[in-house]
């Protein structure tokens, strides 16, 4: 059953990160070609923003990871 | 069957997360490139929204931890 | 049985608080860009509506934990 | 049974008080930032609105404390 | 079984009226700012309006609170 | 087992009457304020909307009360 | 299990009416908005297709009837 | 298990008419407001698509009949 | 068990009929308001049209017949 | 069991005809209106497509025939 | 269990064959309505495309087909 | 059991296929449209992507057969 | 119950390798409409972004290709 | 049990990564359109974007990979 659990909580890792990160990477690409001249404060935020996002999935797989080692 | 609560939990925590904060930090990169000079002021505005949006999905991390090692 | 309870009660929270904050939130970075004088009035309604909008997810994470450590 | 039935009812109790409020409040900012001299009336019925629309939510989180707690 | 029953009424009268009250507020907001003289008009209708919409829901609880105490 | 009927009969009804008398209500709203001088005569037809809306779902409550002290 | 048959015919009733006579009176609001002379012909069109909408869902409503009383 | 059957029927009828005619009489009432000399010839049409429409849905509340008092 | 199968052969066809209709006869009728004086050709061509589409559905209703009385 | 399979095969079947049928008849309708001197070519490609689109779903029920007969 | 399996196959083959068809033939239409004298290059990318996406549900219903007289 | 497991297969492929190809066929035909001396470059790129989308549901469909005569 | 889960697999990745290749490829070509001295360019990205879309899809066929012959 | 385990992570990561990368390069390539000089800059962008979306779902098959040998 352990098993089961480690896949749902991928699962859900897999679709939170990529629907959240695909949106903000896309609007940075956006926006870079809308002001070239911001392209660095604007990857800046982007790293920040990704890191944000990712904090949550990551705690996902780690717990994913124990259960499947568990 | 606590596995699989922890797993429920995970997964609704990345989901919420990583919508509310895709959608939060890609309105600040739009934001940024038609105001540049507002930068700061959105991206503090952006760091307190991405704290009140990961106060519940944090929370449900940590059930899930709670049920984990139960 | 009350494990999955508690997680399913954390699931909704988490969704019904990710998708209300980001939204009010994005709204409030779109509308502090459009008038940036406003941006102090702007923050205070946001932090009155993001309190009104979690009053009810943090009522499911009390309820979760009362059914965790019941 | 009974703790099921208080995550289903917390459950739905979040996310429309998170999908209404998040609507109101939402406008609310956008209308506020289109006539700032209108804020005071808007937010007043904002509270009004919030007040209404989660009155049947609350009742769901009383009902899931009855449940859990009998 | 009937608290799953009670658990079901009230998840479909939060969402229901979560809907339904947050569409109606938000387009009340909406008309009040684009013609603010019809303020007092506008919210009685908005009153009138919430009031139909939350018979039915509110109808839910109450076969909900009989179904737990029954 | 008429429990979760009835719990059924009124979620169906909570959202059909949330969903179409939000959707009439919020358009009369909206057609009051394009043209202010129509007020009694579009609330005049709200209400018979909304009374032809209610009527199915009033049905679905009626069935369930029945259902539920059957 | 035919009160649960008698649940899922008004819970479609409820939901298919809901719909289709929220669609067609916000529609007749909005025609009568944009041409106040021809408020009476929209209207009568109005309760003639208000009425051959609900003629399935009230069969609905009927079967739903000779269900739970049989 | 016929009168489960039934059910499902009827909810697919009315769902089904619901929708169709939902979309064909608001489109009716949409053009009659644009192109009012046409008005008769338009709610012909209508009339013969709401026959055709509902010729299917009518064949399942029959089916439904005939499982019901079988 | 073949009652059940009836009902969803009869739910598809209701569906399936109801939205491809739907959609047809409302182009029609807008097509119509914008060139009236083809409405002869276009009403001949939504008649092919309506037949086309009922032929899978009405197959599915008599496969629906045939097992109900089999 | 194979009353079951039959039924699922003429779901698909009048689902999936009743969509791209529905799509292609509507398009045709819209077209015809913008040029109609090129009302002939367009209703043969209209019936090229139907032909194209009922392939499968007639092949499905065929396959929902010998299900029923084997 | 392989009646089934047969229908599912059949199902998914309806479905896609439907939606992509009904894509590519309805942009067909439009592009034709368009530019009238490429009608015949159209034509002939329509019929590759068809075949194309045709050859996956094809497959499908071969496999079904395979799956009913095995 | 593998019955149903090449079901799943075929299916996936079925709309997988069907709605990757079913958008670029589209979007090859208006790009066609709108610039016809693009034609050749335009198909030959189709036919790179139908083939680059065809290879992963080729496999399901691959697979499919494996299991249906293994 | 190896198959059905090599069926899943596959059914994923389909699923997903269509959606992503699909948006990819017609997003390439209207691109290549709009500019058509970037052909070279904007086909080679396309071919880099399509091997990093199929990379997981690949591997989850790879992984299903392990489970059918385990 | 571990091998539908691995399915479902798989098929997370498959449609997660498949949706994520699909939006972001089709913005690439959107952008590249619109800006030409800024190829390389965005170009790099995508890579990192890439890389960081693919993060979540290459550990969801490495899990699975995991599941499978185990």
């Amino acid at each position: 059953m352990q098993y089961i659990a480690a896949a749902i909580a991928v699962f859900g890792a897999s679709i939170g990160a990529g629907f959240g990160n695909g949106k903000v990477i896309a609007q940075t690409l956006e926006s870079m070609t809308r002001q070239p001249e911001m392209s660095g404060q604007l990857r800046a935020t982007m790293f920040i923003g990704v890191a944000l996002i990712e904090a949550v999935p990551i705690l996902g797989v780690v717990i994913a990871l124990i259960l499947v080692f568990m």
